[in-house]
């Protein structure tokens, strides 16, 4: 199957994976987890994919969550295999396939509860979650996200009560099914927690996105852990604004935010 | 980045490969294209991608289209790596590294315009093409793509909007964009292509999932390409029913879908 001289594309695969090693290492004790990208890994094809699994393993030996951002969704026999490939693995005639063992994925909720139900029950067995987008942070979010629908509510509203219904609240109060609401619309926080009251939420769009921290106040209204900002760009390019090296740089900018977020918990 | 020691997953991808090339190649003389499961090779890993895009060589050596079923979605920046993992490729320092290569991606569109017209730049400097989900198949695509919008659209048809928006028409007067529209529900295939005229339909839910060729006449108004029927466990396990050789089955149950489709159109 592959081409055992390692080409252009191993190459780059390990060099992207040196600096996510090297970012996990220096924000290792300002963050709770990491959230990979995988579409970064995916255009280096089968080495893009093995340094995925590395940059996870970095990540867990450190102690930190893995969020594999890769915004799956589709009909369920075909997300029970997304399942496999984010979660626990495969179980072939030749002995199992290890998943990313992730401990949160990110999800595509537009085919419906049934397409999340088989993520959902995988995530669950593992004490894992997911994150359901529902607001996100780009400008064309509205295109579809912000449709006012006949009943009054928006399309963001109703994917939030999908994401309460699939939802189980542990003893902690939180949901295992989470939300991805981006810190670009802050104004729709409000009205997307009183919907979801015990999920958590994932913020993107902080810093390089134009989201401010100051503004996510009711996302932590269920506690701590109501919140996980994720800040990558502004994190591994704070060296750009900050000068000095660029391990220092990111570990600096993640204490930051860190103590700029944990001022909003009421 | 590799455990040199082919270990299950590499012997896994070997075995999800060879009845994929063994299907290819039954097949190919009654099927303009063939569309490929992301997950199921995902699932896998490293190896399964290598598969995939072994797949993939095979389907463009027998002169059929690559349709990357991946149904991918993110906020521009993510869609231009998605962009390069499945068209054109990526530059790196060490030199280009492939993209899959693919005819076509599918394309979720829940994060709007933005998120699309990357994937959309790239595939149409290749020749290539997105379908775009307007109306799947599976039970629950009613619980997003059905809600009743404050105009009286449904969300589907106004995704059938962005898609005519985005495409452009080409000479043969299809567009370089298309909808994913199921076999599930004909009923709607009539108003979504009054939306969509230019748009080719990529039809799934044939066979295994329920859907009837013959209810399937509005998707072939543009002409004989406006329909791509995706039949993948119908083909796949024909043997199942038909018994005897899997590839005759396969090729057999191929040409009895091609003669019902061509039958329809006008």
């Amino acid at each position: 199957l592959f081409n055992n001289a390692p080409g252009p594309a191993y190459a780059a695969a390990e060099a992207v994976l040196a600096p996510c090693e090297l970012v996990i290492e220096a924000v290792a004790e300002q963050c709770v987890g990491v959230k990979l990208q995988v579409a970064c890994f995916e255009r280096l094809g089968a080495p893009g994919w093995a340094a995925l699994h590395r940059a996870a393993r970095a990540a867990r030996e450190r102690e930190l969550l893995v969020i594999a951002d890769a915004k799956r969704g589709d009909i369920a026999v075909t997300a029970a295999a997304y399942a496999q490939a984010f979660f626990g693995g495969t179980s072939t005639p030749f002995g199992p396939v290890e998943g990313l063992g992730a401990d949160a994925l990110t999800v595509n909720p537009l085919l419906g509860e049934d397409s999340m139900a088989p993520l959902a029950e995988a995530a669950r067995g593992l004490g894992s979650g997911l994150f359901v987008l529902v607001r996100t942070t780009n400008p064309g979010a509205g295109d579809v996200q912000e449709l006012e629908l006949a009943d009054g509510l928006s399309v963001s509203e109703r994917l939030a009560e999908l994401v309460a219904q699939l939802g189980v609240v542990g003893d902690s109060g939180l949901s295992d099914i989470g939300a991805v609401v981006g810190a670009t619309a802050p104004e729709r926080m409000e009205t997307l927690r009183e919907r979801m009251p015990h999920a958590s939420f994932l913020i993107p769009g902080v810093g390089a996105q134009g989201g401010a921290v100051e503004a996510l106040g009711p996302a932590f209204s269920p506690g701590p852990a109501g919140g996980l900002i994720a800040v990558s760009r502004g994190i591994v390019s704070a060296y750009e604004r900050r000068g000095g090296d660029p391990a220092a740089a990111a570990r600096s900018e993640a204490e930051s935010l860190r103590r700029r977020a944990w001022s909003l918990v009421p």
